[in-house]
């Protein structure tokens, strides 16, 4: 059936559309009224969160727990006319990744002192990244083996096609910026990274015998990242209203017979989701920092991640956390985030591929001893490197790890597993973030850049709109 | 026949090829002697358009009134050598939309003072966009009923498609800046404004605080706006040219039979145009100016969109006749000129769907009663909203606007109209820009923004080249 | 079979990829010592393509001269890993092509003294463009007739399709930025010289009056100047280990039947190329400059030329050796290098479309008279100014020439030359690049823009990094 503009507003004459609408409308001015009281953000976006939920519930019960709920008419209207706040907030999220990187990774280098070490600060960035996506994949070998994934499998097998992987290399040189304006506009974060970057490194050289000339270029720089900021803080403020839509569609939109055929999978991933947490809150730990003051520090950007499973959406509201609540500059925030979002992810290309092998495995009667558990740690690894900047990434993510393993033909199996996709995906990507925001704390903390006072509350730096 | 970089030298062995040509530089040569003797912009404007029209029927005369222009070969060189000058004057003008707005907008806004309100700059514009576009809709009712058209229709049925239309939900999504740099790529101009529009307001709030961090970046939006202006300036002097090219290339290239065929249609159309026009200058004459004075301050503006058929590409000039002739401030020139080549067209989504719905109607004999004239102009009034920034906007209209009474299945019955769009088009055109224009004024007189010594000619403000 | 990630891994079990890597790398210590000991540059880019030639073949030996090395499982590995420094160190030179030129070109212009003339400039640069690929196509008559190119062949005929060719108008239109920001992101060289000449005399137009107002832009345009040169320095300077990697990737990917069978057009393609040479260098000394001292100053981007067989990946490295070592001044340098690198390649558009012209007329019996002659030349003149900016320049000029000549259906006969067609690739782009950099020289002495001093050593003009 061809929706058109005008059967947009046909549909409308479903009461059932224009009163969830309404709905929609009314929480929107309960969320005012609450910012109006000027309850903390931090409450209102746990709020939403479970008014989202409560939402796309309610959604469901009205359309009778249907199996496919995205060909209900009436769920379907609700789930476009919802993703408009949802996905438009989004959008405008999105918009602000490209400026916001180029000018903050400028600005960075540029402010850097004597003596300290871009090449370091990349290292230990990586190096992070990569660790926690191994810790991360071992986590998802043990829970995966504990619960006896795929043993008695209900997973139906369906068709689902191998996308075509393309090498690492090919891969690395996909990073690189040979044409930067083309870079931006595909919105390819590692290679505006690093056409920055090299600015950035031109400029600072310049500084020393032709302050004068480059001056200009510095100034606007500075100023351009001030307003980008500004801009970025009017976008956060509405940050609530979307993430009740935003949820809301997420648990509108699936069918609870598939959920049920794979609430084991689903259970095992946010086990493990949980357990990896805790890992990371322990690394904190271990930094000498305060755990739970840190989930306190970044709670908003975790929620967002969760409802609005976009790791690349997330990153403005991440740098924002990272510098008005813990305290890291927005330099070094920017860059371990711009890096983060493209490579590492624990979520995505550590435990997700992980509790897929370890499923296949089984289905398949392949045996899971030490060559194959230190195989996928190293194969996971090496990939959460290699698929970095790749788009739908933890679906590339297994399809690369189970090649990888020599189980490539039996990816259909997994088919019932992609149907519920999103409702992992919301852990996924929170744990990616989570990975990130750690690595930048830990990163930070070594380079002895955060703000202490900040930290613990005693200071605020809060970025002005 | 493979048309080569060879043959298109080959072809110029064709004698009557040669001399059109020849006749096109002479034609030229006249338009700058012309222009050294200081006759008037607007005069030689005019002068053009005769001149245009006379060439391109004296191709056809040469050519002997083919059925089908462009399929003779002298025809269709002549059409690519002139269309050389035509549409590269026309690329010329549209490469300054995206750079004009991005900084006009910002500029607007940077320098809106206190008490101004942006949101009633936009609900105004916006306002009377649709407005208008639902009076045209019922001018196009009206002419349509009364010339009967489609009742003996010599219309022949032929193959169109209709392309598919994307939902008004999609259609919204698709105008945010997701990125801004592939909305400047794509000439997203409603994604451009939105962006500019944040930058802008967020370049307004620093500036209480921190005026002298984001300094640079005012001044150098002053200076990129002086200096596009003045490109500007440089290109639009060349328009009387590109005008004689234009319009002898559109009427050498269109079939007199098909021409004969629609004749009706044509005729109606314009009737239908000129009463528009005349409500359009009765719209002015309420605001309390002079609506002849306005139509020679605009002149030029609504000649090039009746030559070139591009409301985009005349947006420049527009944008210089409502700041230089009309007085109205440059800002709110860019910002309503933007949404306005967006939006409310009431040429394309106005009086010609509602002309092909009755044609239709009456082809197919569906009764034309209160409940189908009440349904067509709400369906157009949304629809012309709805279609916001769609390239080829007329044809995508009616297809809206069919599909939403219900009669998409008939699109093929108008195939005999699509065949003489360009001659449509041209009124069409300078139709959509007359009501952007005529929205400008009024907008702009409601926020009594406008010189009436410039208005008047009493005081001159000309935008340097 | 697939390439992933994984068996990128895999395959390095392969000892012989291994070794050749380990190889690679130890030609990079070896480099980075003659760096260490002040070796100067123009030696170590020399012993580089030694270095780069001896290992491709070596490559070749231990692969036992394959057929088809590419097919080969270890050579088309270490040809993807070599690729990796070769092509990535041209993505980052291709990085700088864009920036540069556009702030280049407004600056020489926003720069131009009193007097000076932008037309002349362009009118001198395109018409000895054109003039010397006529030359570089009587050179390519000539010699092509002597070697009899063609009457016995051993060229076997195989498949080739035509590319569609589009025609001169529609080139010619293509080359104007309707879109300034995709012609950006598209890599329009032409499109952004033209963009950036209209901002750049705009500027210069409203620094009389309004100098306090544009300078803002002014200053921005030389501090970026000065940091986007700072970059190319930066990584112009990783150049000699690029060029190991380049070159050996050519060599080793070449099957030896192959070259065998076309041996012929081969040498007679470098006979050719080396004549054209001698008549830059004649061009040269008749403009009163030492010609042996050129090739001293420009011998880094024709050695860059020859080995990444990319005219505009070379473009930054040929604009800095006209600035830091013939002494032309850079806005100069890089306006006739950027329209070089897209109007009258004498490599490319010249001897090349002349040899294949002259070898396809000798396997099918064309007679090569007088009319043949004089036709080809005035073809090719013609030609390779109608393809410029187009990719794939040779193959596209063989096509143009090919149809031009009405040959067209005979360019499957070539097949056997396009399989060849990197090695053949090296000679022209040289030739290519030559052609741009003599012109450029002719060029600025003609203005009197050439420092003497510098050409001939005695001052230095280094830019720095």
């Amino acid at each position: 059936m061809q929706s058109t503009f005008f059967t947009d507003f046909l549909y409308l004459t479903d009461i059932k559309t224009i009163l969830f609408i309404v709905v929609l409308f009314a929480l929107f001015f309960v969320m005012k009224q609450m910012e109006k009281k000027k309850v903390k953000f931090s409450t209102r976006m746990l709020s939403a969160t479970g008014i989202g939920l409560v939402l796309g519930l309610l959604i469901q019960v009205v359309g009778g727990f249907p199996d496919a709920p995205l060909e209900v008419p009436f769920i379907a209207e609700i789930n476009k006319w919802y993703g408009l706040f949802a996905n438009g907030f989004m959008d405008l999220l999105k918009m602000l990744v490209i400026p916001l990187i180029f000018v903050s990774i400028m600005r960075v280098i540029i402010n850097m002192k004597q003596g300290e070490n871009l090449g370091k600060l990349t290292a230990r960035t990586l190096g992070l990244l990569v660790g926690t996506t191994a810790i991360a994949a071992m986590i998802g070998l043990v829970v995966g083996n504990l619960f006896q994934l795929g043993v008695n499998s209900h997973l139906v097998a369906g068709e689902a096609t191998i996308r075509e992987v393309s090498s690492l290399v090919d891969t690395l040189r996909g990073l690189l910026p040979s044409n930067p304006i083309s870079a931006m506009a595909d919105g390819n974060v590692v290679a505006v990274v690093i056409f920055a970057a090299f600015l950035g490194l031109a400029t600072k050289r310049q500084t020393k015998k032709y302050y004068d000339i480059v001056k200009p270029f510095i100034d606007l720089v500075e100023a351009f990242y001030k307003i980008i900021l500004s801009v970025a803080m009017t976008i956060i403020k509405w940050m609530p209203y979307a993430v009740i839509a935003l949820l809301a569609n997420t648990i509108a939109g699936r069918g609870m017979a598939a959920l049920g055929e794979a609430i084991d999978f689903i259970l095992v991933t946010y086990i493990g989701v949980a357990l990896m947490f805790v890992v990371h809150l322990i690394l904190i730990a271990l930094s000498g920092l305060n755990p739970f003051r840190y989930v306190k520090n970044v709670l908003d950007a975790l929620v967002l991640a969760f409802t609005s499973r976009s790791s690349l959406g997330t990153l403005p509201v991440s740098i924002e956390k990272l510098t008005d609540n813990v305290g890291l500059d927005n330099g070094t925030a920017t860059f371990v985030g711009s890096l983060g979002s493209n490579a590492g992810m624990n979520g995505c290309a550590g435990i997700y591929p992980a509790l897929v092998a370890i499923t296949v495995a089984n289905m398949t009667g392949t045996p899971i001893d030490m060559t194959f558990i230190i195989m996928l740690v190293i194969v996971i690894a090496l990939a959460s490197f290699g698929i970095a900047g790749l788009p739908g990434s933890a679906t590339m993510a297994i399809s690369v790890v189970l090649s990888g393993m020599g189980m490539g033909e039996y990816f259909p199996l997994i088919a019932g597993i992609i149907a519920i996709d999103p409702i992992l995906d919301m852990g996924r990507t929170m744990l990616n973030v989570n990975g990130t925001l750690t690595t930048a704390v830990l990163v930070g903390k070594s380079f002895n850049k955060i703000d202490q006072d900040v930290y613990y509350g005693r200071k605020q730096v809060v970025t002005e709109e």
